[in-house]
């Protein structure tokens, strides 16, 4: 089975964006065992667009498209699909009530450009958009398949998820899968080096993808059925877990923060934070993940030296003779924020994230991060690569991966290991 | 004069990368107004680059490849073009001497696989890579031209820089330039409802891009010199600015967190920030500005109701009331914040980003932004739609649009308008 995608938008030719909702969907035909063939990218005109999809259709079975679907002059993919398939545009009036009352229900005036939305070939059937207005479409061509979806990467994602998965899974006769181990706290040449014979492996296959402090082990299997592609990455799954321990902290689409969450709700602890440099990007993850208040109870901005001694304690003899950026003052920001909220466990962060305020012996990328808990404060000296964003990130993820393995230790200590 | 990308590579289909090289190329396309129509992406094999070369030159004067030209086996654009063009390959034995000096040099071993990157078509010309290894390629094809570019990003980019910029410098007769107005405050519809006759214009064009809680107006003209592009621009940008006033907050590629920031600095004002469902994501966009120590004191992330009353002093009297999703709430966290810190202004955001904790009073995205400072305290009530994250970006870009609208009020009480 072949799929072709058609992403569609000026901004793209324009080199104003990268496609990274294309990167997505061709990692969901991957994992759907479906080749993804070509995809060419057009300019927002109906000929373009239209053209594209009529040598997509001429290849494969079946054609994605993306973006266009908006309600202004430059959104024609409705006209496009409707040009290539040689089908008409009529205004369903189901998604027309759909767009009045979702406007309606957000307090804001309808405007007849908005009803462009509704226009759909008669052969088309919406796919529902749960984020955004605009619908998909999903038009069957004879046997072969046109999907239409959203460009806003937001409304795209979650019309993958709602929609796109369900119909590729359908559609695919080889069952395939991944499973994705994700690690952080080892360098990626040492997870290359640890798993060299693995990754010479054909099926399943062993890649890793690395990201900011975080490496990505994705091992993935075809067969003809899911039996079989569970057998063949179960026994390399193991063997990676043997060779990488605890540095693996999640397999597929846990992220960092949201397994300290439920590590500390497991545990009913509960973190706060005093953030520096990282001016509350560490307290943002946490409270990314859905329920994080049960563990987490909230912390201090102390961006700023006089917010670090009176909202956590930080003494202003120390601030004055060592630095804000200092071991000592970290250490004292975590133990003020336990002081402070009666958490089981406080982050400190103080550094120098740049692209200014760099010394000699201070330089950009230079940040402590401490934590404090019932064992006591440990403060780690840290000196990221990166930019501005990049550091701030970095200093985060080192944190997280802190507090995990503290309140994994605390488990192994309490209870007999589970093997 | 028009323009093709072949992106080749299987990383690229299979989602693996973004095609980040592309959207550079496309960038340098644009700034020497050369209509870069259309871009394929195709797969590591002869008949599909051939393919797509020979449909691109039917199209465009000029042909761009990306990738492929490493030593390996599935490296094959070399031989795709030749197939294309209707040429043989043959082994340039400059190219060759070169290869083997660049390997003695860094004391590598000479391979025989490494001889591939020697080949290239009878009419082709090197293009030497001063980074890598694999040399680009220059084809001149009847009065068209194919370009051969390396895949690995650094190799690419020395390459557009140190050859490619020159090649379309002298090939484009166009000079051509793009500013972007970027708008918050102001719906897409209304924008585009107020612009619709600019939108009609060809040269240049008008073109609205949406983006979260904010839309990009993007004016692009084209015309023989640099001199006549601003010519073209500037009329209907005044125009633009004109019917949006204020909504505009910045023009290129200037943040909402970095005017806000640029704003306060000017005034030698400060902020500071109380985030409840927010979770420290205002902190963290205002501290992502370099030199936002200057105007950023920092904040208080009081996630759990007893932060809230400890930290900004919410009366638990009201907390009980009203709830913590409450505009007297809100009002109270960021009274708090600046009786606590000291800042002239600051904000409170408290509201439910979901996905649970949704009652039929206070829905999953109703979220209270108070705004407090010298005049006073300003509490907006916003019921955004969206996933988690995306209420929650959505409320921060309120707060700091509040902020921003705010300042500039402030700023034409302080000083007569500049008109």
């Amino acid at each position: 089975m072949r799929a072709e995608i058609i992403s569609i938008g000026k901004e793209l030719l324009l080199g104003e964006i990268v496609d990274s909702n294309a990167r997505q969907l061709g990692e969901l035909l991957a994992k759907h065992g479906i080749d993804h063939a070509r995809r060419a990218t057009v300019d927002d005109n109906t000929a373009d667009i239209s053209a594209a999809i009529t040598e997509a259709l001429g290849r494969s079975e079946i054609v994605f498209t993306i973006g266009g679907l908006g309600p202004t002059y430059d959104d024609v993919t409705r006209e496009g699909i409707a040009s290539a398939i040689g089908d008409t545009l009529i205004e369903d009036t189901d998604i027309a009530d759909a767009l009045r009352e979702k406007h309606a229900r957000r307090g804001r005036a309808w405007n007849e450009v908005l009803a462009r939305m509704a226009l759909r070939p008669t052969s088309a059937v919406p796919i529902p958009n749960e984020v955004g207005t605009a619908p998909g479409l999903r038009i069957e061509v004879g046997d072969k398949l046109v999907v239409a979806l959203p460009g806003p990467p937001s409304e795209f994602a979650a019309m993958l998820e709602s929609s796109v998965a369900a119909t590729l899974a359908a559609r695919s006769t080889q069952s395939s899968r991944s499973r994705t181990l994700r690690i952080v706290g080892i360098p990626e040449s040492v997870i290359e080096r640890r798993l060299e014979d693995l990754m010479q492996s054909v099926n399943p296959s062993v890649a890793p993808y690395v990201k900011p402090m975080e490496v990505h082990v994705r091992i993935l299997a075809h067969a003809s059925s899911a039996n079989e592609t569970n057998e063949l990455i179960a026994p390399v799954e193991l063997a990676i877990r043997e060779r990488l321990g605890i540095a693996i902290f999640s397999a597929d689409d846990e992220s960092l923060e949201s397994v300290v969450i439920s590590l500390l709700k497991r545990k009913s602890q509960t973190v706060a934070t005093a953030e520096s440099c990282t001016g509350g990007m560490l307290g943002q993850r946490l409270t990314s993940v859905p329920g994080a208040s049960d563990a987490y109870l909230g912390g201090y901005i102390t961006y700023s030296n006089e917010l670090k001694a009176r909202e956590v304690s930080v003494a202003r003899y120390d601030l004055a003779k060592y630095g804000a950026v200092s071991e000592e003052v970290a250490r004292q920001m975590a133990e003020g924020a336990i002081r402070h909220t009666g958490a089981d466990f406080a982050i400190g962060i103080t550094g120098i994230a740049g692209p200014d305020g760099g010394t000699e012996s201070k330089p950009v990328g230079l940040v402590y991060i401490s934590l404090a808990g019932p064992r006591g404060v440990e403060v780690s000296k840290q000196i990221f690569a990166g930019d501005r964003e990049l550091i701030r990130f970095r200093a985060t993820q080192v944190a997280l991966d802190m507090l995990r393995r503290e309140l994994l230790l605390n488990e192994s200590d309490a209870r007999p290991a589970e093997s």
